[in-house]
């Protein structure tokens, strides 16, 4: 079979640098969600991955496990110790098997966590080989702890705060779409770029109804420091797809615009990524941004984080 | 000596970007492992890369090493208890030596992991200092082994599983040489790139058959967000070392095709790369790959890992 | 409500790549401070980040909180074991409640540290379980100790020292703005680059008094290594905002020249940036910058960082 | 003071992008060490960097530093329970007071390691107080030590092998400078770059003897993956600084030619750097590299370190 023989056959791909591809038409409402995540699920064999969860997992849920394990280990050992013989700790005080339990579980706890007390202490080879077991293994659970506790609180997820609305508003001789973000921390976000996309169901050249994507083109697309609020603004020209649409065509045509940012987080030396995307029904017309800052005299500008989203009517 | 005389002799390296060189020929059958790995061996004074290994090690045998290192130390420690003089040891129960020693072992455990139930403790000034440095080992050992958790843990294995083929199939109105990837994890990768490269056996200009090298231009060499399967498509045009071969040819060149994908892992915000090749063997003709994901409405879209190699026939 | 109809609105952004924007004019006396900061602060919905906070602290401060914490929490555990009942800790000396408390705390610090002398020791289940969670905090706090010490250590605040002055002295067959820099640290900073910035409240095109951004070429804005010191020199062309200006006149336009370098820190694997600015003042003329090295033969060349900001006068 | 004035300054920098300045001549054997450093030395208000220190010194001299603090703090707080008294010290054994200081640091050391038998324990307010500070001074220690060995061995110093001679040997029609290079160890480099620039005195278009410099091209400047050796070749084109030079010349000229690499560890996920430079003495002439790698069909191919600088004849 040489390669030579022609077909014809459809491009399964024609678009630009999204990775979603074209078949997701109509049955997908948004590509990326407010939180920057995407609605799409794995399924298959992943594997399993203890850490990845570990760190991801919310802070609430990290505490749950770290003390459900805790007594999960510490039962487990007692257990243990209940088999090779209560008898063989010295020093307790109980007489009843649960009660003999319950300080073979205290003693647990004493001995992983290095505590130590030694007015329980274990007697003879059996009891100390898994005294000796439970001490390392307390030893490198907590290791891992340390090592979970770095990890999750190093991970800079970027704390950029994107508008919730995107507005419609003039810009120099005709209209534009602006959003804006602004750091809510004080690290130093520093060579952001941004890029805007747009994505909408369409009828394409050979007549088909599939999912379009287009870069949409911005007045400034980089910036050196980020220390106060940044509004993105895509002039709509006669090249973007945004051009003579109405309120009314965005959201027939199913318009998604996609806005990714990118830095370098000076206080964490690391690289950093964020997203947002805004559907037809987050879109405001008539309207502008109100400034975010403030300035006095000799005092420092004050940037309000709470007036993200604030807009006032354009002039007349 | 000056450098004006001139004389011929053959280059030594007229190949694209890989760092095989040229003199690799025939007796090579393929490059890139499946792993993504090489098949090739060190020797000579490499050093001895204590760490290297411990962190690259699989986690069973990093808790052997761990267990063993562990039984090792206190033993030791034992001993030079034992040299001291058990009677140092205040508390044993023991009357013969090994029972003595069994016990110094255990005192050492205690020692060594900051358990201290001080029913065993030393007595004067030797047992004292080596039970001092006991603890001192004990902590660094532990110090230690917190940083090969956290090193092994945070290093970012990319989990980009690429199909076990590669496809030659109809694209547009030729033929393309196809495979895809996917990420595993729910991590997010983005700025995803990729290259795709050809070696092959082949008599070059100079009419000695040797190593050959070429890259394969891509339909799509990135994306932004990869979210999704990525399907890499290298449209076989006249330029294209694979213009008008049969699979028969591709065996009989010793064709390994390499693909290098590298992007960017939002969560451990560090850089990743992976690797795959495919050989004549591998390679399927007359198929197209199946659509690996599926959508109802108000759901999230189901990525189906286990389905990146599965193909269907081509439509008539 | 069509995008076709134009209007005419002001652009609210025309300059390069600073994030300031052109509103903040006269109010604002310098954007980028001595010790590279901004003088801008935020507030809002800023969210809580403790661990920003705690990793971005002073020593002092980080200790401070540190033994705060330690007290306090270990105060806290003495109060819970007052309310489950100081008599459930065997082994106290006190007999009045408030040596028994302070006896508690001390057992709680024993537990807490994992030190565990056990002459104090928890006797009932309540007391048991106070004290295994007493334990497992100390823990997790430890565990958190270490990452925040990890964290404060491994951010690679650059230590580029920027000379407090900048001179306009004579380069070339003209004049030249230039400041220098040094590497405090021994590490290797490699792949230095460096951009120069002015800017300065002047009237505009359209007749409005604003603030201005305009770049500032470098003769020379990147070196591979930085062993030594590095001037940077910013030729007065006829193109520089800088042309023909006197003394007054940079201080009457409120000029401030920004200089931001970056860099590849080979020490500690990581991305390095730093700024400086320069305001009228802080602007020397009629000087050039002495040498700050010296060499002897066959000793290493000596760079001394002292001399940073040392000058000479122009050669006649 | 205006800037129009013009005055013939003589340019002091007109080199490429080493960071070494002009004024460097002759009383410079070589800029870059064998191992990568730079023979300077800086002096003068450099602030202490401790941690800079402890991460990058050797690991005998770093586990003395650990060794003589944890010696040295126990002393310390065995004078301070001396200090409070050692009677507060219950279960000591020594009745002089050098034996009781003894048992103090034994104390301190039980306490600080979080060992704490319990035999010997603290009595009364001052007593406690300074052991709860002793313990919390250990842990924090501890924590530092963690962060100390995890930030020593996570600087992944590139372990790649220069060859210690570079060769002037022929290349196709012409001459070459050549040297080689190999990672020593088992984890993937990527993305390899190499530059190499060559530094003479000599007299520059001006007449006045000082340090040239200028980048010499590579035949192969990069390569994506780094599995074997790499050799750098320079052909020694009319442009080249080195056309029709001699051994002698070069010598005379006081010759470096410096090597910078750089590539991507994805082992460590980081970019890593190396240097190496060649001065007259370390070029050999007439012979060529001799192959540092060996195949045996269906046997991994062995690249043998210790061949690194082999060289062999030149074919007749």
């Amino acid at each position: 079979m040489a390669l030579r023989r022609k077909k014809q056959v459809e491009p399964n791909r024609d678009a630009p640098d999204l990775g979603f591809g074209t078949q997701l038409g109509d049955e997908v409402s948004r590509f990326i969600n407010r939180d920057g995540g995407f609605d799409i699920r794995k399924e298959g064999n992943r594997g399993y991955y203890a850490y990845e969860q570990l760190v991801e997992m919310s802070w609430t849920r990290f505490f749950l496990v770290v003390v459900s394990y805790f007594i999960g280990i510490n039962l487990l050992f007692a257990l243990l110790f209940g088999l090779v013989g209560l008898d063989h700790i010295a020093g307790m005080s109980s007489l009843s098997t649960l009660g003999g339990l319950a300080e073979a579980f205290f003693f647990s706890v004493q001995t992983f966590t290095s505590v130590g007390y030694g007015v329980l202490h274990p007697v003879g080879g059996g009891a100390n080989m898994l005294a000796s077991l439970d001490a390392l293994v307390g030893l490198m659970s907590f290791a891992l702890a340390t090592g979970l506790f770095f990890s999750r609180f190093a991970r800079p997820i970027a704390k950029i705060a994107f508008s919730n609305i995107g507005l419609i508003t003039p810009f120099r001789d005709g209209h534009s779409f602006q959003m804006r973000m602004v750091n809510k921390r004080n690290n130093h976000l520093i060579n952001m770029e941004a890029r805007m996309m747009v994505t909408w169901v369409g009828t394409g050249a050979d007549g088909v109804r599939k999912r379009q994507f287009s870069m949409l083109d911005l007045d400034l697309n980089r910036i050196s420091l980020f220390p106060m609020n940044w509004t993105l603004v895509h002039p709509i020209t006669q090249e973007s797809p945004l051009w003579e649409k109405t309120a009314e065509d965005l959201r027939d045509m199913n318009v998604e615009i996609l806005v990714m940012v990118q830095g370098f987080d000076e206080t964490y030396h690391q690289e950093i990524h964020a997203r947002a995307s805004y559907v037809g029904e987050e879109i405001r017309w008539g309207v502008k941004f109100s400034p975010m800052f403030r300035t006095e005299s000799g005092q420092p500008t004050i940037v309000d984080l709470s007036r993200l989203d604030t807009t006032q009517p354009l002039a007349v």
